[in-house]
């Protein structure tokens, strides 16, 4: 039976989780597959092509945010959405970060945050910028929450010697020690809330202006 | 002579400038150096610790914020001197996002933004979610900056491809082109804008509640 498009992106899916974005080789992947690399190519122009199809369907499983619902509700929704999807596979948001995929589910969520900026009241123009920024906002939360599970699993993470680099600054210590009481939830949901207030802010500066 | 630690670490950021993240292998690393690999790990256990020390080199350009500034000059200098930095070598912001660099430059970067959000007046462990926050979306933001350049500079970017997969949601393909009117420097500082306001909102908030 020929090798489908399909069956190489879920071994794709299921290397990732196993070897991590560093591991994820084509040659490993054909080796995974039992197939020849030349018989990914056929599918998979090149690696990016590859990781271009993976984020995609990393968001695939993103749900639409009900239209009726406020502005900021619907861009929570869509943020905290796009979290649990790239959380759902090791490394997804490191993987979404830096591939460009003008595919359906990634211009769906797209659209959906830019007209939930629109329907706020920012010209289109502002409304897609601040569409970006909370993009990145979540990204980078993603990726060090990610990244820092990961270190704390493979126990590489050694708390002794991290309060005795943080020693000097007293202050940085205590207020880490206070933040990390708080779940990865909750900072997550407060960035969002910091993202959000500042839409509001503009908004009434327009209004006010 | 005998290998020295700062050595590797040159050698290392030239490798990245060479061969981007994906490229930095110890391997290489060594056979740049003209050395074997046992080498290397005699002053760096793994590679996440030179990647770890690497991280830690990119930033300690970035420039102290004049403590007389107001909070929020404080908090974009800072922003903007990180994402300089980051920029400042191929893969910067990919390379720094994940690391857990507790290293003076690092520690007084994450100082100075917490002093600035305690000085605007947040209570310190929020003050600390709020440096998190901006230092997330300035990882997320240079990323993506970083891999578009990347996807420009080595051609594989497709305007009309992209043109063409984004026809279904006009409104999107008009945002869209409207925000890639904007620089990138214009895009980072309304990203930021976003992140101060939502904090001066929360203030207002603060101070009316």
């Amino acid at each position: 039976m020929p090798l489908r498009r399909p069956d190489v992106l879920d071994g794709a899916m299921r290397l990732l989780e196993e070897e991590g974005l560093a591991g994820l080789t084509m040659r490993r992947l054909a080796s995974a597959l039992d197939v020849r690399p030349s018989a990914l190519y056929w599918h998979f122009a090149d690696k990016r092509a590859l990781l271009d199809a993976m984020a995609e369907e990393l968001v695939s499983g993103v749900p639409e945010a009900d239209p009726a619902l406020p502005w900021d509700a619907r861009a929570s929704r869509l943020a905290t959405g796009l979290r649990t999807a790239l959380r759902s596979h090791r490394d997804g948001a490191r993987l979404y970060a830096g591939t460009f995929v003008a595919r359906p589910h990634t211009l769906r969520i797209g659209a959906a945050l830019l007209t939930a900026f629109t329907d706020a009241g920012l010209p289109r123009a502002r409304a897609m910028g601040t569409a970006f920024t909370l993009l990145y906002f979540v990204l980078g939360h993603t990726i060090e929450e990610q990244a820092h599970e990961e270190l704390h699993a493979t126990g590489e993470w050694d708390p002794d010697e991290a309060a005795a680099a943080t020693a000097p600054y007293p202050g940085l210590a205590q207020a880490l020690k206070e933040y990390e009481n708080s779940t990865p939830d909750q900072r997550f949901t407060d960035g969002l809330h910091n993202f959000l207030d500042g839409v509001r802010y503009q908004l009434t500066e327009h209004r006010g202006g």
